[in-house]
């Protein structure tokens, strides 16, 4: 099948990413010229992770030869763009950007400091800097911000044939990049209804689109959160939403290529949230930045370990005379911290496809504690009869075998809930749920699990 | 804005989905066929798993009924779908299924058991029945499985308005539901070459579609993981892209709608692994199969627990003279298993994204291991400030400190390094790293923990 490009997997990509890093580090230039007029931009992009600075100054300047730096700077990773703007002349990074659309411009210039930001508008001027300023207005993550201002809108009146008449002499330029909607709209602007292209194919040339488009259509309003207008899009199988202002006014679309990149944004936020790695940018080198992300999420886990360090301090009495209750403090956090994190990564990730809401509390808060008390009991009877036939724990006959049987019982019972509970919680007070539910549940769960089993202890083998 | 639905907020969704779960429970059948007149199948769909399931059996019969229930049926979670298929007869089962694509039906039969599945296949017959017979000889998540049969794809030698003119004969229900691309074919199907609607309308209508299709196209092969599918489309931009036999025949198409809920299923799936909850369906309300899904994951955090408790036993005599060393065992254990998660969850969802491959092992290995060096730093000299002020800790000098300052330092070093060469290793054998990362991760962890940190009080305070 010549001429066709057959998607290979990604075990062949590796091997071809590789030869591509060496020839650029070897300044292999008119081999490399070729590869990438044959190259999707977005497979170029992927050649940036691997390279060293060096080669990245290279391979930018290679590109904007070949006039495909625009294009390849859409499909970069942030850290790649702001190297990419540090390192290069405004007047040059302004010559790109003028060859991109004003959405792609938009969500790189929203990434910039200030000042860059300005004197890059400056630089760009035209149409489409008008566009990109309008965009740019928008908060962030929202539908205004992530919104096309290209689309195809023609007024009610007009015919199939004008319609596609109009369609033929726009220029590949002027096109939206995924125009297969024409919306209807009054002369305010405002958005009347949709068809296809399909329906403007299969219909009469005579057909005004008023008789042709569905007004039951879904729109989304600009200020509405991005991970909204995803949901939307994808629960609708659309290829595009409209975009409305406060007035009724068509002012973009989000298409369905945008969508999947918030899909996958999104979720790889929930991931690092729940990992509490907050706002760290996975494609950054930097360890410097990488361990400023990192270390205010680890101070409620040093906070939990100091009130644990005081708790057991408050028993130490009890430890000194049985140093051996010592031994099951990381088998009774271990158990809890687990079955917490699966609860919480189970709600978590419910709440985000739309499977459990607020309603339900009391519905999946029955089912984890359950499912807790069924576990804990099998790891509890397990625990218990090891304890019983350990010989270091011999001489407490069975009495310590049931502390520790019920201590991860019950430990295991409160995790499950608690791992529930904090996420519900704060859905209902409208924080994400993933933001807090890593660090939070494992810190509460170990606190909790440490007094329960010291507690227990101390009833049962010191009344 | 009359006529016109405007996509609600997430909030309001839950307002309106209480109503209706209110009025099931009552049986208020005729305002319901009102409101499921005007309700999206996706929107029907999030409705059952707030029901009971009474209320449930009412609504199924409620929408075959109103010939709805194959368009919600594809919508619906694979819980709710197996209680539709066994508590409805299968005839009815049957006629339902025949309203619904084949790529949907094919989806619902292969979760269904071996005989269910043979007797609704014998009750659909006709054309469908043979699409779907040959989609479920694909493996499952492949290319093959999720691709619809329904596609258009005419000859090279077809004129734009012969096209265009068989665009228009193709009635509603033979036209695949998203239809954006015209395929061009040779005479045994092969694929040649790929066009838009859009070209279709913008060219001069005796233009052969050999002149008018790009022959650059990207395809992908039956036997595909999904995933591969899915990071083709979502990389390049794609609407659809077509699907080859091994001779390089069109057999289908795989469209972005799917592709986007692909993307959601995967990443679930990932977060599910990583949370050590492997194979759970998290839409299922049933305590014993979410118990039974959870408990083999929770094993290795036990082996692992219980290899501590040994550990612990060997510096037994240790500890039993100084007993205050068991309150600083939450303190390390949790630092380490959260610094060794954020590490795990980056390097995981890099590698996933396709950021990181198994060439880049010593390069995030190195970034991983600088970074909880650096955590480890200001933990270890926080906590050594910590223990030497406490009161409970005054006897023992600058030792104990000295001690649990190290410790931490070690065991956050060597958290984020394990954190990273775990899911990197289970990534360069073939393994899904998302699988075993969670557990394996927090369970080597805690045991190394536990024993640096009593052999670094071994070494300090009783030499």
């Amino acid at each position: 099948m010549e001429g066709q490009t057959i998607i290979t997997t990604h075990d062949v990509d590796e091997l071809f990413i590789s030869t591509v890093v060496r020839l650029i580090q070897r300044r292999a230039f008119p081999n490399l010229r070729n590869i990438i007029a044959k190259t999707h931009s977005a497979d170029i992009a992927r050649w940036f992770p691997r390279l060293r600075p060096e080669a990245k100054s290279s391979l930018f300047t290679l590109l904007i030869e070949e006039n495909r730096m625009g294009e390849v700077l859409c499909d970069l990773n942030s850290a790649d763009i702001s190297e990419f703007v540090e390192e290069t002349e405004s007047v040059v990074v302004a010559n790109v950007l003028r060859t991109m659309p004003a959405d792609d411009v938009t969500r790189i210039l929203s990434e910039l400091p200030e000042e860059n930001k300005a004197e890059l508008l400056n630089l760009i001027e035209g149409e489409n800097s008008e566009d990109i300023e309008r965009l740019l207005e928008y908060e962030e993550r929202t539908a205004g911000a992530i919104m096309s201002p290209n689309y195809f809108a023609l007024p009610e009146e007009t015919t199939a044939a004008e319609a596609t008449e109009k369609i033929r002499e726009l220029s590949e330029v002027e096109m939206p990049p995924i125009t297969f909607y024409v919306y209807v709209v009054d002369e305010d602007n405002k958005l009347k209804g949709v068809l296809s292209l399909r329906q403007l194919v299969q219909t009469k040339p005579g057909t005004p689109l008023k008789n042709l488009m569905t007004s039951h259509l879904y729109t989304v309003h600009t200020d509405m959160p991005q991970e909204t207008v995803a949901r939307a899009v994808a629960r609708y199988n659309l290829l595009a939403i409209p975009v409305i202002n406060s007035i009724g006014q068509l002012v973009g679309v989000v298409t369905i290529d945008d969508v999947v990149d918030v899909i996958r944004e999104e979720n790889t936020e929930d991931m690092l949230k729940m990992a509490g790695t907050g706002d760290l940018d996975i494609t950054s080198r930097s360890i410097f930045r990488n361990t400023r992300a990192r270390l205010p999420w680890l101070l409620a886990s040093f906070g939990g370990g100091l009130l644990a360090v005081y708790i057991i301090g408050i028993f130490e009495a009890q430890l000194q005379q049985i140093a051996v209750l010592a031994a099951f403090i990381p088998i009774i956090m271990g158990m809890g911290g687990n079955i917490g994190t699966q609860s919480s990564t189970i709600i978590v990730r419910s709440i985000a496809l739309g499977e459990v809401g607020v309603k339900d509390t009391w519905r999946v808060l029955w089912r984890e504690f359950s499912t807790g008390a069924l576990l804990g009991t099998t790891y509890g009877v397990l625990l218990g009869g090891f304890a019983s036939i350990f010989p270091l724990f011999r001489e407490y006959a069975w009495k310590l075998p049931l502390v520790v049987a019920l201590a991860i019982f019950v430990n295991m019972m409160i995790a499950a809930t608690v791992g529930t509970i904090i996420p519900m919680f704060f859905k209902r007070i409208r924080i994400d749920p993933a933001v807090a539910t890593g660090p939070f549940v494992t810190t509460a769960i170990d606190v909790i699990g440490i007094f329960t089993y010291f507690l227990l202890a101390k009833i049962f083998l010191f009344k």
